[in-house]
């Protein structure tokens, strides 16, 4: 018999993007967001929601533009960082000790430490409730050659990406390998 | 130097998110989306991508309302077949031996064998591209007492959801705790 635990936002895996933007003046930051996913393959995008109190929020609407980047495993108490302050007060890079780079094809920055980011253009803002989501077309994606495979793609093996578990508030990492998709389940 | 691997959706980690729907003569059916996440914090919102193409598409514009499951790593056979057949020529529940409850709160059916469910109705629908995004409120959370911490959410080490890797089409389980949320970022 089921239990009923209320309406929550409890889901598995949630994401933890860290989503880089510039301010009105130009100032770069990072923000770590737990609500987003990709919601499109064609064009690609990839949606990220904010409240409207965040830094984050002002930024991708005066500017137009995003990065999300994965980090890999051992990054995990920086995304945590980059979720824990506001940009409004201190200089999250300059703090975290990784270099702003300005992405050459969107009006935002990432940090060249991270191994995965998708650059991303403002296409739609859907007004929810306490989050707005934005959704950003997927104009590139950047990768470190150390985490792609052979293929040229990312090897989550390499990448180490991690997740957020919403119950117990814990990130935890990546796990073995279950088989191959649009394969295993030719079994049933 | 980071390299482009252009403009695709890879994003880590993608969830496997199985979503169940009557068609308008209320048969259920299960399928699986890997576009999607929570959305909104309020009200509790989550997300889930459709190509137009499917039945699952047409089942949540007529009903209004969806469930959205998260299953166990040993139950990821099962999610990828929900993914590579078609509810318009089989009953999935049924080849997949699960049997079908229907929500008490909305208008849509979850299997019983699955962990964690969210139980959706339908708040807004975005046209994106290939994609439609359907934004659900969750209504209710129900979930099995065996996944349950004794804070009474769920546990990951518990439920042991898994993910989907995009990059290489697999599937991954849920690795080792890293720490905790709003807490080990404090370091930086």
């Amino acid at each position: 018999m089921k239990r009923s635990i209320g309406a929550r936002t409890i889901l598995y895996p949630t994401p933890v993007l860290v989503v880089g933007t510039y301010d009105k003046s130009g100032k770069p930051n990072l923000m770590t967001a737990a609500w987003g996913g990709i919601c499109c393959s064609d064009p690609p995008c990839v949606a990220v929601s904010m409240r409207k109190a965040t830094y984050t929020h002002g930024n991708i609407v005066a500017r137009k533009a995003f990065t999300v980047s994965v980090l890999s495993e051992k990054q995990a108490p920086l995304a945590d960082y980059y979720g824990i302050t506001t940009g409004r007060k201190e200089d999250k890079f300059s703090r975290s000790s990784v270099s702003a780079v300005q992405s050459e094809v969107v009006d935002a920055p990432y940090a060249d430490e991270f191994p995965l980011v998708l650059e991303c253009k403002l296409i739609h803002i859907v007004e929810i409730g306490l989050h707005t989501e934005f959704i950003g077309e997927i104009v590139d994606v950047k990768a470190d050659p150390q985490i792609l495979a052979s293929n040229g793609l990312p090897d989550a093996e390499k990448l180490r990406p991690f997740s957020y578990a919403p119950g117990e508030q814990k990130y935890y990492g990546t796990g073995k390998c279950l088989g191959s998709a649009f394969s295993i389940g030719k079994t049933i």
